[in-house]
């Protein structure tokens, strides 16, 4: 940023995915072409489906085409209409499966501690229209499902959650995908766990996972040809998807621990920097993925604003990541009719303006961590030259 | 059926995929892996699409996920809301890609010379409601897009297609993709061009086009990171999706002369039965793929109903598919709203109570379409002894 080649030759991103052990995976690829069978509920997504079910130890994880979609299937096998209530502080999909069904997400705020939906705010959302309440383990955080178990109770509301982040997040001697009526699953490739494209739907409910498997397949019965009794989409995942996610749940201990080991390196390299702080895993996560490394950025200690951090980061051809900002409240489709509501949401606009997410996995050397580490404390020691060349830029 | 082995030591599907060559899709999984990208608008992804667009003659066709989701986006790019004039006589997606977004599929009848939507009884059903008309190109056969466009002309209404069996169709020099204000198509395992699950959108408006990458990436817009201009959802097909539609892209030419000769000797071994006879093809087709083997079987003059042929032809481990039936007035999630229409669709009723997909493809040689023949034209000579069979059965 100030004169010289950047630090990385190659960028740096944040979600680089990780891979699959290519033999493996071949040996995968070779049997979904002796089977001649390519999607529709295949053998590889069976085997994938009992795989996934005994590592979260739930009844049903039902693998589908992505994250997103799986969204919009568990809304609408919980018979979500009219509004619901969701945070605001997450990737837009939560709150865009909903709209994509004219259902309205009325925005929620989170907790400071841990970025999840603040069960505190909940009551006063909810009105005649409300079908249900979604919560997201943001970062593999878990929800304070006890609390939001009381206010949904009150209201006799289903509760179900997005664990896009939180694949192997476990608390209370469980997979966080056991909270709540049902758990929405991202394998998405910039994933810990990744399928290329995927997702799955987790529940102990039987009569939810055969809704959903009915749904996600066009609403044909499952018995009769032809014959259909749903409203539904099409939520299949691929062979070749779970061909993917077959070899990747082989070595998701391993990168699990490559992610673990960076986390703490980036702690070492960020510590002591007036600032910049590295938000911790929340205290009730017995285990996790350990994929996101967030550092909180407060302007006013730093010198440099987050926003600012990323562009001197971008020069240094390491590409950190807002996540997320905006809050969903801010976004186009839903500024206007948040404005109207007259509400706010204090905790999501502060920290949306303060989360900086940085490079994990297993692309990421640790070496790499450090030199990370020291550009950041370099940059904050050097804020008044930034700002100044940022501003020459015509950046704010 | 009357004792003996079945015909087919293994099931003789309609649709079992046509197979890429391993080499060809190997070399480009090699290349994926290379460029560690596997999805989010890939370097392959891009060149499919670059390939299509050069295929079909159109200035954007837009790889997704599947054509179900292509529907969804297809409908939502256009604006579509309230009611939508649809045949009842398609696959159901067609109508749940509406309802998916709580728009209301008003059904309409079809022409019994070629399976499509019948301009003449769609000025009926627009109400103040209506935002649209979506035609359907059953079998690959062009809708009469003159006559749909002046009812729409009349009512201001926007006409898009549902064109999933209709790749490679050509109809007045040009595909028929470039008819109406979009396309929609489907690159399903079972189709004549697949890409194991996919689909696209096919059009040459360019507005439309940005409106509809922008929808299947969540509505982030273009250029700024992190901005939301739209509701969206996430449509974006696979890079290793896009490999396989790049190997099999090499072998549409062969796969289709494959199709037309066993139409040709379909033609010859149906020939003569009395109650049996082959759709064919539109007279307005200059080119298509010949994937769909579409025969009708009229119950008085044949012996048998359709339905009873199909189980004689399971017996033998033919599993032919009763493509379209019922309509989509006819089922569950419709059935009632349409009853209450006090409409009705007679030459869909009539025909969906008729049709009869025979097997086509790679998989399917001239001699077991010679069989199959030979099958048909047995049962109807033996239709008494049939009929008591199925009757001790517990069989209709």
């Amino acid at each position: 940023m100030l004169g010289g080649r950047p630090l990385f030759g190659e960028p740096l991103h944040v979600g680089r995915p990780n891979l699959p052990d290519r033999r493996r995976f071949g040996e995968l690829l070779d049997c979904m072409f002796e089977n001649r069978w390519f999607t529709n509920y295949g053998p590889l997504v069976r085997v994938l489906q009992s795989r996934l079910q005994e590592k979260l130890g739930v009844r049903h994880c039902i693998p589908m085409c992505n994250g997103t979609i799986a969204l919009e299937l568990a809304y609408r096998a919980m018979g979500f209409e009219g509004e619901v209530v969701v945070p605001s502080f997450t990737f837009v999909a939560t709150a865009h499966a909903l709209e994509w069904q004219r259902i309205t997400p009325v925005f929620c705020d989170i907790r400071e501690s841990d970025f999840t939906i603040d069960p505190a705010c909940i009551d006063a959302l909810v009105t005649q229209r409300t079908t249900g309440i979604v919560g997201v383990h943001v970062y593999g955080n878990p929800c304070d499902h006890e609390a939001i178990s009381v206010v949904a109770s009150k209201h006799g509301l289903p509760v179900v959650y997005d664990a896009a982040h939180a694949f192997m997040s476990e608390a209370g001697g469980a997979s966080v995908c056991r909270m709540g009526a049902l758990s929405v699953l991202s394998f998405h490739a910039t994933k810990f766990f990744s399928t290329f494209e995927g997702g799955a739907i987790a529940t102990d409910d039987d009569e939810i996972a055969e809704r959903v498997r009915l749904m996600m397949n066009f609403g044909f019965a499952g018995r009769e040809k032809d014959r259909v009794d749903y409203v539904g989409t099409n939520g299949k995942m691929t062979e070749v998807c779970a061909a993917m996610g077959l070899a990747m749940l082989e070595q998701v201990e391993q990168i699990r621990e490559v992610n673990a080991a960076n986390h703490a390196v980036y702690g070492e390299a960020l510590a002591g920097i007036p600032g910049v702080r590295l938000a911790q895993p929340s205290p009730a996560l017995e285990m996790h993925n350990w994929q996101y490394v967030i550092a909180l950025v407060d302007e006013e200690a730093y010198g440099l604003s987050r926003d600012q951090l990323v562009r001197v980061l971008e020069a240094e051809n390491v590409l950190a990541r807002r996540y997320f900002h905006p809050g969903c409240h801010r976004m186009e489709p839903y500024r206007r009719s948040f404005e109207e509501s007259g509400r706010s949401l204090p905790v999501t606009d502060r920290l949306s303006g303060m989360v900086l997410s940085l490079p994990n996995g297993e692309s990421v050397l640790p070496e790499a961590v450090r030199w990370i580490g020291d550009t950041v404390r370099l940059a904050g020691t050097k804020a008044g030259e930034i700002r100044a060349k940022l501003k020459e830029g015509g950046h704010a």
